[in-house]
């Protein structure tokens, strides 16, 4: 058996998360895992195990979420992306098939990942863009945001920045990189890296920043929610729309 | 009365086109025209009749469709557009609102349209964006699409680029420009404007532009086009997610 690793991108506005879930009564919900588990029993004609690195929720997109799966087949490297895509769905592709050692695990092996959120800050509406950003009409000071995002840098407890359900022991994490960006306007994206994410994090900050964008709190609020870990004094949830998993860095093996 | 002209935005993908029709049995398409001419009557308390500059077909977008309206009502102008965008669904909105004199008419007014279709240009798919592009897979060489656009720059008769059911009696038009662009990669766009368009012009024109493109023909293969006026030998009919109105622009009154 060999081991591969997969390179997957999706639009999440059709998919429930990521997640396959077991149907307790009526057809099984539509998620990424799902749709692509079965589409590599068809193309591999075996069963399979996929192992996704992150469990992006109900809506959330990716460019390069990560997954594993171990198989035998005859099917040249070449041509395995290509067979698969050609019995994917439009909104879902494999960017990347690559045989890796047995060691590599997708979730454990992941040492650095990014997210991105789209805000679309305008009173015009995105329309056509409207699954993939957050539609925010109001003004927003980005200096403020900026000023807040670069506190989130470095090794902290999140705990303000988790909703329930993340069930994890820690709630510390390592943030590498924290930026609000305006390459395209009207979108005012906030781009984080880092080791690891709670539940709704990084949409718990953006909500924390747009807060903050907006006037309602000063910057520095953000190091009493990294104190307090208080996710009550935190900003709000925004939604899932906005958020995509950008692409996620493994050990070298 | 006093006249309106409106312009309008919308992502086409959940529209049967422009025109409203008549449902002979069962509910009614849904058409951007039947969304707007109904908000329009339940914000303004009168019957509507709503004159729009261009039947945009099924799926295809609008940044800038204008439309007509006479009406009575006390909402000042500045809440007007506010009050009319706070019934509409989130996939069109009202641009902008404005007075005219009775002499302005959307369809007869336009002395020049913009339109723009996307060619989305890559082995990967363009996923969260796919009702807004058409995915072309294979490479396309630039330079001779961009040298048969500028042959379409003129006064011709197009004939060769018009499907049948136009129903207009010359096919006579003016372009003054036709490029293609790629400011955002892997993005290649079709910018087209001129004094008016015959049905399916620019989703004949982009066809035939990505035969140019892919090597099957050269371009020059367009002047024989415009000689010719044989439709049979231009390009396929592109589909409409690709191509968006942009704005048209009126005599001034």
């Amino acid at each position: 058996m060999q081991r591969y690793k997969l390179t997957i991108a999706y639009d999440g506005s059709g998919f429930h998360g990521w997640q396959e879930q077991v149907a307790v009564q009526g057809p099984a919900l539509r998620t990424v895992q799902g749709v692509m588990r079965q589409t590599l029993q068809r193309v591999l004609g075996q069963p399979i195990e996929l192992t996704g690195a992150s469990r992006t929720d109900t809506g959330v997109h990716a460019r390069g979420q990560v997954a594993h799966f171990d198989a035998d087949t005859p099917i040249p490297l070449s041509r395995l992306a290509k067979a698969i895509n050609a019995r994917l769905p439009d909104d879902v592709e494999v960017r990347q098939v690559e045989p890796v050692d047995r060691s590599f695990h997708a979730i454990r092996g992941a040492v650095d990942k990014q997210y991105r959120y789209r805000i679309w800050a305008s009173q015009q509406r995105p329309l056509g863009l409207r699954h993939m950003v957050y539609h925010w009409w109001g003004p927003l000071e980005l200096k403020p945001m900026q000023d807040a995002a670069a506190r989130l840098i470095g090794e902290h407890d999140f705990a303000a920045f988790a909703n329930a359900g993340h069930g994890r022991t820690s709630t510390v994490r390592r943030i590498f990189d924290c930026r609000v960006v305006t390459a395209q306007p009207p979108q005012v994206d906030l781009v984080v890296r880092g080791n690891g994410f709670l539940y709704n994090m990084v949409r718990i900050i953006t909500g924390t920043l747009i807060e903050i964008g907006r006037g309602h709190w000063p910057p520095d609020r953000v190091d009493a929610l990294l104190e307090s870990g208080d996710r009550q004094q935190a900003g709000p949830t925004v939604p899932p729309n906005g958020l995509c998993l950008e692409w996620i860095e493994y050990q070298s093996t």
